[in-house]
């Protein structure tokens, strides 16, 4: 008996706690806030929710009875309206304040924006005294547009290394590698050899494409160039591929054609807003780049140079290497779109392009992309894949031990083969109109110049 | 009339030369191989067609009448069987040798094998000499889960800069950067300040993270360490994330412990071929890492240590930092399984961890994540995001002037916020079951040795 009284005691205990907690969890649902992202805010979806929103404020607008916030989190280009009643207004909510604003979700009675959040609670969680403000924050949407092109057609991404005992071209422009502090101060390489920061990483991607024929990297590579102009950075990215069993130029054009348009197409398709805020400063009809691409080679190029009445700063005769302003009045001149140039002379070019093989005039199977606004955005070209003549040529530049390795490439199961690297911030230049490099990333690096 | 007759013949020819384009396109359908990768060819589907496929000759077996071969592109970890009848021979039919094969793919009459290229020809591109054969290439797949789990989530993608003016904790353990060659020899810095390569992104996500809200970046890190272990790298990758408005290291390890999953699955239904290979060779039963995620303080680890009956080189009183030995340890102890350990000293921890203020212990709110066979995989923390205690211990340790940009975060728009840091070669390690962390990367760098 006194069990079951017990028992039947703790059932009606259980049953009012579970129902205290129904309840409970009934009130915690109806008045928890669903924590929102801006851009999930603007969409509308939660129209009529209790909600809350994090960010930073961009702007405030005090009347008799209301107070009017513009909250960002990053989400979205556009800002949620906030409207509290004046009670809730705090002298510490500033511009650039960071808030937690609770509310409820309403269709906004203007034109201008979709929703309002109709604030209950307005926290702000850290202050920002503008009078001392002297932050200015440049960032940038890396695009996957390029990556996802290359991965679709069965390229195998490879990180190649940054640090590096390659000097490359034997290029005077790269930067050493040594540890700092005292340690290291006897004068010993820490590498045994003396290392470098990668300017480029087709060497290595010559070597893993003869084993997944197919590879590309992205990433960061490096010139010790003493410049200040609008098209170089000390630290900029490129992205690089390099095919086996390429038999041809327009092999090698076809894929550089496919990922521009691609990426292009990618960003035109999921940034909108960011490109037209772009447009709106400079001129407009970048979807024209999509139309279409030029192919010319470089004797017509140096034709359509000799041919035209501009006076360039630089020699425009057969041999000579094309200069910004050649490539930019060779873009205009095709009518404004995207510009092949094939078959450089064979000595403009480095140890590893192919001989043409085309007598007397000799060039090489390269091409570079010149496109507008920019210039030179893309360089590619077909390797020496004929040991004899690579191995003389590398002789001929007193280079054949150094590049030994890169011979034995030739000995051992060698394919026709090429590649390009394309700038990644040029290529943002472009899309985005943007006429200065140092723009377009979040902390530039350049001759004097190295901020945090 | 002379108009009429001349439309019929034009006519008659017309169809004639439509006809005789249609035959020869039949003709050139029927005979021009379908060029296919390795692992299109296996799948099947072109069973019974004319394909061409390029490659390199991993095995050669020579019988009376036939000859077979197996050829890899790198699209597969299977290869292709190839038969031909002897007089496709050919003695530059070697290991290694680069060669393109077209022929009838046919169901194979073995078990081993679902199909076979039954070649019509064979034509060896690139000779191999198997005698002076000596290289021997490494080559990794780098995994997209992790950067997947971060973008379905919000993380905005940024490119934290590779050279920096950081010395970030003053730890004596930085590469530092001049260009080399005569022409900066008179002991100016090249960026005007000394340049040294990043250790972490972290400081540079912290200043973007207050635009975003929630960012990541995945990229090369330095340290120039003197090491010749299984666990370092002078140049490694890490997945490095920051999240504002973070209260707790509840929100942290979650979103690590996701990354982790995610990753996890997305490497095991990608790359089962790969990961099997790899389990031959080791222990197997890495999946059970997704099953569970043990959580302790490192009060608790260092009871754990004290109670062991192991004898230990480092000593495991309060205080002191946990080394390899102790991580390998507590893993085991737990189960075998990812541990996160908790709520650090913070004496151990650099200025930015965020203080516990827990006297008399004073811990600071910052994690490590210790996995099978490697031990410490992630390091994260809440960051300090009180000006005036970050303040006081920045003068502490005299770096208030060096860092007062990143004071400067605290005064304008501060919000909490923390962020870790995913060692991606151990990563690899951990999920491969690999020793030596040299082994997973193509080009591994470390003191004395910078290879290419």
């Amino acid at each position: 008996m006194l069990q079951s009284a017990a028992k039947v005691l703790s059932f009606a205990s259980a049953t009012s706690v579970s129902r205290g907690i129904a309840a409970g969890i009934r009130h915690y649902c109806k008045n928890t806030p669903t924590k929102l992202r801006v851009s999930q805010a603007l969409s509308g979806a939660e129209l009529g929710s209790n909600i809350k929103v994090q960010g930073w404020v961009r702007s405030v607008r005090a009347q008799k009875a209301n107070v009017f916030l513009h909250v960002n989190d990053g989400s979205s280009l556009q800002s949620l309206q906030v409207v509290a009643s004046s009670e809730l207004s705090d002298p510490l909510l500033t511009f650039g304040s960071a808030v937690e604003v609770t509310g409820i979700l309403k269709k906004s009675p203007h034109q201008k924006q979709p929703v309002e959040l109709d604030a209950k609670q307005i926290n702000v969680v850290g202050e920002c005294n503008p009078s001392d403000m002297a932050l200015s924050i440049f960032a940038n949407f890396l695009i996957s547009g390029a990556e996802q092109m290359l991965l679709d057609n069965g390229f195998v991404e490879i990180n190649t290394p940054i640090i590096t005992s390659n000097d490359c071209e034997g290029a005077g422009e790269l930067f050493q590698v040594e540890p700092s502090g005292p340690d290291y101060a006897d004068g010993e390489n820490f590498f045994s050899v003396p290392a470098y920061l990668t300017v480029s990483g087709q060497l290595h991607l010559e070597v893993v494409s003869g084993a997944f024929s197919k590879v590309y990297t992205f990433g960061p590579t490096f010139r010790a160039e003493n410049s200040q102009s609008r098209r170089h950075l000390a630290e900029f990215y490129m992205v690089e591929a390099e095919i086996s069993f390429t038999q041809s130029l327009e092999d090698l054009t076809k894929v550089m054609e496919d990922m521009f348009r691609f990426a292009t197409e990618h960003v035109l398709a999921h940034c909108v807003e960011d490109v037209d805020l772009f447009h709106k400063h400079v001129t407009p009809g970048h979807r024209e780049y999509l139309v279409s691409f030029l192919r010319i080679t470089y004797r017509e190029a140096i034709d359509i140079l000799r041919r035209s009445s501009e006076r360039f700063a630089f020699p425009t005769d057969w041999g000579c290497d094309l200069k910004t302003e050649h490539e930019k009045y060779l873009v205009k001149h095709c009518g404004n779109i995207p510009v092949f140039v094939t078959d450089y002379p064979y000595d403009l070019k480095p140890f590893y392009a192919r001989d043409n093989q085309d007598h007397p005039e000799r060039t090489a199977a390269a091409v570079d992309l010149l496109v507008p606004g920019v210039g030179e955005l893309c360089g590619g070209s077909l390797r020496e894949e004929r040991l004899n003549l690579l191995s003389a040529r590398l002789e001929e530049a007193g280079l054949e031990d150094v590049y030994s390795w890169y011979l034995d490439l030739r000995r051992f199961g060698s394919v026709p083969h090429g590649g390009f690297g394309l700038g990644f911030e040029r290529y943002l230049q472009c899309i985005l109109g943007v006429d200065n490099i140092k723009d377009v990333v979040p902390f530039p690096r350049f001759s004097h110049s190295c901020l945090l």
